[in-house]
């Protein structure tokens, strides 16, 4: 998606320790435009495809989550990574190991808003590791529903998340592969 | 706001400790037509006041927020619980204590992106202490910025955030405020 590359180009930040600093206008300053003309881009790549629901998970995934369940006209859950009083009785849960902030974690969803009928579209801001990605998959799995695919902003093609996910057979559609990136620059995949 | 008044009073359960569930609807699944509606009833009490950005904190402002986002068409800055390597440099920060999880948390947000010349719309689901609210203003204020004001889902009005927080001159705009509730049933206040 080119809107999305080029704002990753003219605006973002690479960092060492593989960081892609994109807090201006994804996950920190969110650009409610750009968000809205991903989720139309999402519809587009699933067009033809039921989704009943979307899940993500906090807290970056909301925000762009949010529009998507505007466009797809679907409600959105969003998977928890810390117990709170806001969720209690059965929960499907599963442990994620975060690269960023180097600790497992479980992320959690209330039993009783995922059905097996239920046909999910997964949103999330960055797929690198794949192990956030995962981890949503197997909950929807857990509930009996059905993974209609993935919908990510930014996927870094270099790493071993998206072929992990693929490779089980659930479709994954990034808006921005990122094929190379350096202090020098970025390179895309298409 | 009777459409989430009625939401309320249809799908909420009150529970012990003071706690009014609303994850069916508001905080854990997000039911986006509801999150639509607030947001255009938010744009209509605010009508002629000038807004320039959104203000929330993770998580569970950030899906209503964005929406307010598009209503509103400003982009959505939401405050960080957890230091994260997402947000780095300079912040401005402000220590919440938080009832729910009876502990005290540091909220962030990084300093370039809010400047005096911004006009703030701050949302978020629930005000009862009025803790995070006013750690959020506190922010606005850091930066030399304006409070145009707040926009609140739920607000526990037998509870002292909402005196505490228009006390100080900040306009607070509930779109249900509760006057009280029991396992017997909820009141609202108009």
């Amino acid at each position: 998606m080119k809107l999305l590359e080029d704002r990753i180009l003219n605006e973002g930040v690479v960092k060492s320790g593989d960081i892609l600093k994109v807090d201006m206008f994804l996950n920190h300053l969110m650009d409610i435009r750009l968000y809205r003309a991903m989720a139309e881009e999402w519809k587009r790549l699933y067009e033809g495809e039921e989704v009943t629901k979307i899940l993500t998970i906090e807290a970056s995934g909301i925000g762009m989550a949010a529009l998507a369940g505007e466009v797809f006209d679907v409600p959105v859950l969003f998977a928890k990574k810390a117990q709170t009083s806001n969720i209690d009785g059965d929960v499907y849960s599963s442990k994620v190991f975060s690269y960023t902030h180097n600790r497992e974690y479980t992320i959690r969803v209330s039993k009783q808003f995922l059905s097996p009928e239920d046909k999910v579209l997964i949103i999330d801001d960055f797929l690198a590791n794949g192990k956030a990605l995962l981890g949503l998959i197997d909950i929807v799995h857990q509930a009996g529903a059905t993974v209609t695919g993935c919908g990510i902003a930014i996927e870094k093609a270099y790493q071993p998340g998206g072929e992990a996910v693929r490779s089980t057979g659930v479709r994954v559609e990034s808006l921005a592969k990122i094929k190379e990136m350096s202090e020098d620059g970025i390179v895309f995949e298409h």
